[in-house]
């Protein structure tokens, strides 16, 4: 199958790399024409604009988006959707805020083209050899012209149509903010270890909670080779970045009144990390000292 | 290898039976004759009391003790460790406190015993068929005469000698703490969906997310088998009890000074999820009513 794919970031490129390894037949555009010429030393075709590469393809369309959410997702989608004919098909495969996607998915079914919003886990590992995908969108066009394909691309039964437009987005981003919440426990259950009069061999302690116990899974296994590389983690700073998902999550248990109270504690607690002090801690310092005269600790 | 078996209750006698399939001898007692009765015709020995139960052993005796945590082990054990001699050992593998544990250990030591506190995660099926085994007590005596049986009783690499006497019930605690911050972001993501405008298939949903994506796991499976049965757990009500060890981490946490915010609130909810009313709200609403003239709801 001849597929169109717009971006070829870390995710789009290793997917561009499974498609040609799983006889798809991807001709590919990126803003930047040394990743093209790189796709097409790999076996793939390139295009020098997205023009070209919508003039390669026979209808039905199928075009797989897979460049940066927010405003660089919004402009390709501006510039490919003209270029394509009715019942021609647009899978984004981004990070894009699902409320963002239910928009594309409105003005794309307008035009006559078929929009599905796409979430994606599993990594630059998985988009090269099989990830999990979260696929919203017009099922019978989805069952008829793409089951296949993301059944490719997938680990096997990685891939699920999750309803309507947006639905796809909704179910990613949810995904991350319960990794938040997991990794959260993980993290402080390992920092109660490392707080208690005991003196465990964390990777030890990974490897045997990955083996019969109850909270084995993909995430313990990832600490077993963090522990692996690193006995103590001594290397690193407990500084908790966030890419937006989490924040996201939050907002949405906001909008629909949900008490999400742990997921959001998740977040915060990230935000913390972020902070080498905090002025919280100087309101509550200075109030101690106002009301009981408790000695605060000066500015070094 | 002859063991003396202490405790026929769910997880006492389907360690018993995973003894017998992988040719150990274990002998068996538990205050009920009628389990000891149903496991000698399992083809396990049986003993009338635990005087009997030590004389049927050869030295270095070895008895498992898996019996319900608090006054029952402190009896079990102080009725059994004046009956042993010097060099004997004594398993207990209940879900003890680790302080407890810790003051099991130093008893015993004191009268030239070895003892092994071991927490076990699997539950029924993980005791009859391969559990993970978390084991506290002197490593050279483990490594020399016990860690053969583990090895036979736990899943492959599903048991780990974890430091010194408490050690193994503290990582067991840890571990339980682990899995309330888990299931509480597990639980609050389906919330999510389920607040949300998409009608989502939540085994679907459940299955996808254990194939490829980055929260795969045990718990993950066994939601896509609890909705399997019951699509959208109409049939239970979202009642979380618990059983003591998030508890005792939290109280760990307390002890040590150590911040664990997203464990504790995850036992916090489970507490809120057992009331249908809260005083917390009757004040919160009697304030807003009292500044702000805000409507109460009136109790019916």
């Amino acid at each position: 199958m001849k597929i169109g794919l717009i971006g070829l970031g870390k995710m789009g490129y290793n997917v561009g790399l499974q498609m040609l390894e799983k006889k798809h037949e991807p001709a590919a555009f990126d803003v930047d024409p040394k990743v093209v010429e790189t796709f097409k030393e790999a076996g793939g075709e390139g295009a020098a604009s997205i023009e070209e590469l919508v003039q390669k393809l026979e209808a039905p369309r199928v075009i797989w988006v897979m460049v940066p959410s927010g405003t660089v997702t919004d402009e390709v989608l501006d510039e490919t959707a003209p270029l394509l004919d009715e019942g021609d098909i647009l899978i984004e495969a981004g990070n894009s805020h699902y409320k963002k996607s239910m928009e594309h998915h409105q003005n794309m079914e307008a035009r006559g083209l078929h929009f599905f919003d796409v979430g994606t886990s599993g990594g630059i590992s998985g988009a090269r050899h099989g990830a999990c995908f979260m696929i919203g969108g017009n099922k019978e066009i989805f069952q008829k012209e793409l089951e296949p394909l993301f059944d490719d691309l997938s680990v096997e039964k990685g891939y699920f149509h999750t309803g309507e437009g947006g639905s796809g987005h909704y179910l990613k981003m949810i995904h991350n903010g319960i990794e938040y919440g997991m990794m959260a426990a993980i993290g402080e259950g390992f920092e109660l270890l490392e707080k208690s009069p005991f003196d465990y061999d964390y990777e030890g302690v990974a490897e045997v909670w990955n083996h019969g116990s109850v909270i084995r899974g993909w995430l313990m296994e990832l600490m077993g080779g963090a522990f692996k590389k690193d006995a103590n983690l001594d290397d690193i700073r407990g500084v908790m970045h966030s890419s937006g998902e989490g924040k996201w999550t939050v907002e949405s248990a906001l909008d629909y009144e949900a008490a999400a109270p742990v997921i959001a504690l998740s977040l915060m607690m990230r935000y913390r990390s972020q902070e080498t002090d905090t002025f919280t801690g100087k309101v509550v310092a200075a109030l101690r000292h106002e009301f009981g005269g408790h000695d605060t600790e000066k500015q070094e």
